[in-house]
């Protein structure tokens, strides 16, 4: 195990000061030009040193002709060129003094036994020259946190605190959209690739002391490095939380990751054991992947399983109560006291069984702070899941009814919805030990909801994913409980 | 059964010709004010008739003090009245001659004795009078086909061909917004309440026989009429699927449905071997009743389990490889004919294995049409699931790099679009035989995914939706084929 960040071969890699880049050119429409363009796009600011044969400039860098030429020896080198001249180039990056590579060409292992015989070879010259790469056949890293992201797509959002690691490069690039409509943003994410030189579990170890990532998430089709993956993975969760999608454990699956990095992968059941040995949580799709990612990196630890459903309407909270029930979480019964307290807020036609339907509120900011606080009073629960209508709907209707001018509407409906985020958000601080989760059936980027994603409440788009990501979030402190011996 | 539409008790409630409303007035913030509100914003065409103690005028409709008083007998009564004077209410209609009613109000049996009681005089009431009605504690019906919507969320998005009978009103008036994101809209809608008078069988019977409706759904919380379900089920699913969401089945959701509509629950073995029996499907959660829908709602019924999926990239690839084989699918291998037709479009570094990852395409149309003509073509698959990227993202940056100017590039960009859309629509009129399904991790609202799902192409958020969405239809026709003796 590494000590500090900086031992990691990684570390130049995801945090380099200046980059040798080869394959890209004024020809837009070509992978290498593609990459250099969003690492462009993002504000990257450590040096760039195009290798072009006859352009002087490239994209408004300055170009060069050869590697030996640069001024400097570059913290690492991008490589996206043809196969055939990949081996050479990384020759050429060695004679320079370049330590640090990411090959982004594919063609080797995954190919066939020419392309494999050419990887050796890649791994030989690496090997001489002692350089660790990324690769080949894969995307790199993103790491949004020092504006670096030289894949093929603009990143979306601010930098977050998801760690990846990735046999496939797809979801870093074209994931960063989605992590930021659900309320995430990567730390750094690492693309594997057909990991000749520098594999999941290096990169599993990197996330682990990278102090951005609060949760590693891995996609895995297959693991080589079966011991050393266990040993670091066991030193890793007892402090931060590993969720892993493992995609080669069906005969699909399997044939699919074969023919993608020519990984090696085993039966589900071998998986499951060596995760549930590590203290890994095992998610069983892309999206829960991430739910549990969100739930993990956004709440505090639990004290127990009790939850109260606070809903408007009896339908969602009777399926959140059921997909509770299904994974694992007790509805606590309300105390005599929190009853009490919440009788004058409430209509009589409400239910303080659980869930707690008020079916409407006397005043609709009740719902955001008064009645949410005194359910998180409650002596007998652990944590507060709240279903979330859009108040837009209500709020614009109202304001035209009331005659506010129809152009005044917006910005009048925004000032109480950014209000009613603020109290809701406020209880977070004042319940800082007891869990606090939304769920609706509307989008997440209307007001409400996007201003409390984008504050770190975990929201979802089904009680269902809510209530499973909380079962990620217990099971984590369980296994962690079991490693280290702490109590829950 | 009815023989007719017309026969059923509900078809004058979700076709009324004119409705008197009980409970709207020009205060805003009250329920009864806010569903007329709603009922207007969509257009309703047909007669309005607001009673109401004073004003003479309610939201524009001319108001009138006394049912007595109004010049026709109404299709229907619309009351959103105080507990307390609901049955009175019911009596004058009654004197009136009305014969069909929604009551939304609530404090009957879900609020306790005294409101059971109540419950029982008001279904006295309309014995005496033979008037049927919806209720009470519900929200009555939309039917956006008639541009009829008097609950209190106004309906986003065109009329469609989901049905849905429901023991949660919120799941009409919330859901609108979720269907139309989602690709879909209600054919028409129920809410059913405390089903004093007319109850969840009654409502399937009717969507049986609604032309508009193609799929219906079922929400859940306990059914009393046991024998009559079965019947009506058996009667209806040979020619026209029916999805249950069950949400009593656990002791959390069974305490949630009983303090929301007063229902009672049973096992989920015993619903699940009643659903079996009559061969309707069983969805877990809201998103999985809605998304089985939108597959058994707009799919041509499948030869067989067989599927190609088409992607370019590995991840997402093996992430819907997985899921189809945990949903029960098989990947079909590629005949030589397939690969050798695919070959010249597609680059050397390409799978023709299945997933058909083409890694990135030539030309990028060939996405859209060639390349998934001819993985249509194959004879040993079934179905075509393909993975969708937005286009838009690589189109703007290319025509920035061609030198389009700035203000030209949404509108080229959309054109190119609009293009592939149109083509990859026309697979489906191209082989009508074979579902075409989609998956993306973008917003289901960016263009080209958008314009798929509104000419009917199901698109999912996540490769398992879209393989548990598959199953569900399979799942469907084999039933259907146990209960007919058709194949499949």
């Amino acid at each position: 195990m590494i000590n500090s960040i900086k031992e990691s071969p990684l570390y130049p890699i995801a945090n380099p000061k200046s980059i040798a880049f080869f394959g890209a050119s004024n020809t837009f429409m070509r992978m290498g030009s593609i990459m250099l363009s969003s690492l462009q796009a993002l504000g990257y600011e450590g040096k760039v040193y195009p290798l072009h044969q006859t352009e002087k400039e490239v994209r408004g860098y300055k170009a060069y002709s050869s590697v030996m030429d640069l001024p400097e020896v570059p913290d690492m080198a991008i490589i996206v060129l043809p196969t055939e001249i990949v081996c050479q180039t990384m020759e050429d990056c060695g004679r320079k003094g370049i330590k640090h590579a990411i090959v982004v060409s594919g063609g080797f292992r995954e190919a066939g036994p020419e392309g494999a015989s050419m990887q050796k070879e890649l791994e030989a010259i690496a090997l001489k020259y002692g350089i660790r790469f990324l690769g080949p056949n894969c995307l790199g890293v993103a790491n949004p946190h020092i504006k670096l992201n030289p894949t093929p797509i603009k990143v979306d959002g601010p930098p977050g605190f998801v760690g990846l690691a990735s046999q496939s490069g797809s979801f870093i690039t074209q994931i960063f959209n989605y992590l930021y409509r659900h309320g995430m943003g990567f730390s750094t994410a690492l693309s594997v690739g057909n990991e000749a030189n520098i594999d999941i579990v290096d990169c599993m170890e990197y996330l682990g002391a990278c102090p951005n990532t609060k949760v590693i998430t891995l996609y895995i089709e297959g693991i080589t490095r079966g011991k050393k993956f266990i040993e670091t993975a066991k030193a890793i969760t007892p402090r931060k939380p590993i969720v892993a999608l493992y995609v080669g454990g069906s005969e699909a699956g399997k044939q699919a990751g074969l023919s993608h990095t020519g990984s090696l992968s085993g039966p589900n059941e071998i998986y499951d054991g060596v995760f549930k040995q590590c203290g890994i949580i095992r998610a069983q799709t892309l999206t829960e992947l991430f739910d549990f990612a969100l739930a993990l990196g956004t709440l505090p630890r639990p004290r127990g399983n009790r939850v109260i459903i606070q809903t408007h309407s009896g339908g969602p909270g009777a399926t959140a109560a059921d997909s509770c029930g299904r994974s694992g979480l007790t509805l606590s019964k309300l105390s005599p006291e929190t009853v009490e307290k919440l009788q004058p807020l409430i209509p009589k036609t409400a239910s303080t069984a659980n869930p707690v339907d008020m079916t409407f509120s006397k005043n609709p900011s009740e719902d955001y702070f008064n009645i949410p606080d005194i359910l998180l009073q409650e002596k007998n629960a652990d944590m507060l899941l709240a279903y979330f209508v859009s108040p837009s709907l209500f709020l614009e209707r109202t304001l035209q009814e009331m005659g506010v001018p129809t152009e005044s509407i917006p910005t009048e409906a925004d000032k109480l919805i950014t209000g009613y985020a603020n109290t809701f958000f406020s209880l977070t601080k004042l319940h800082p030990d007891k869990p606090i989760i939304g769920f609706t059936y509307r989008s997440l980027q209307e007001k409400l909801v996007r201003s409390l994603l984008d504050r770190g409440v975990p929201i979802y788009q089904d009680p269902e994913r809510a209530a499973r990501s909380i079962a990620a979030v217990l099971q984590y402190y369980k296994m962690r409980n079991g490693i280290t011996g702490l109590d829950c």
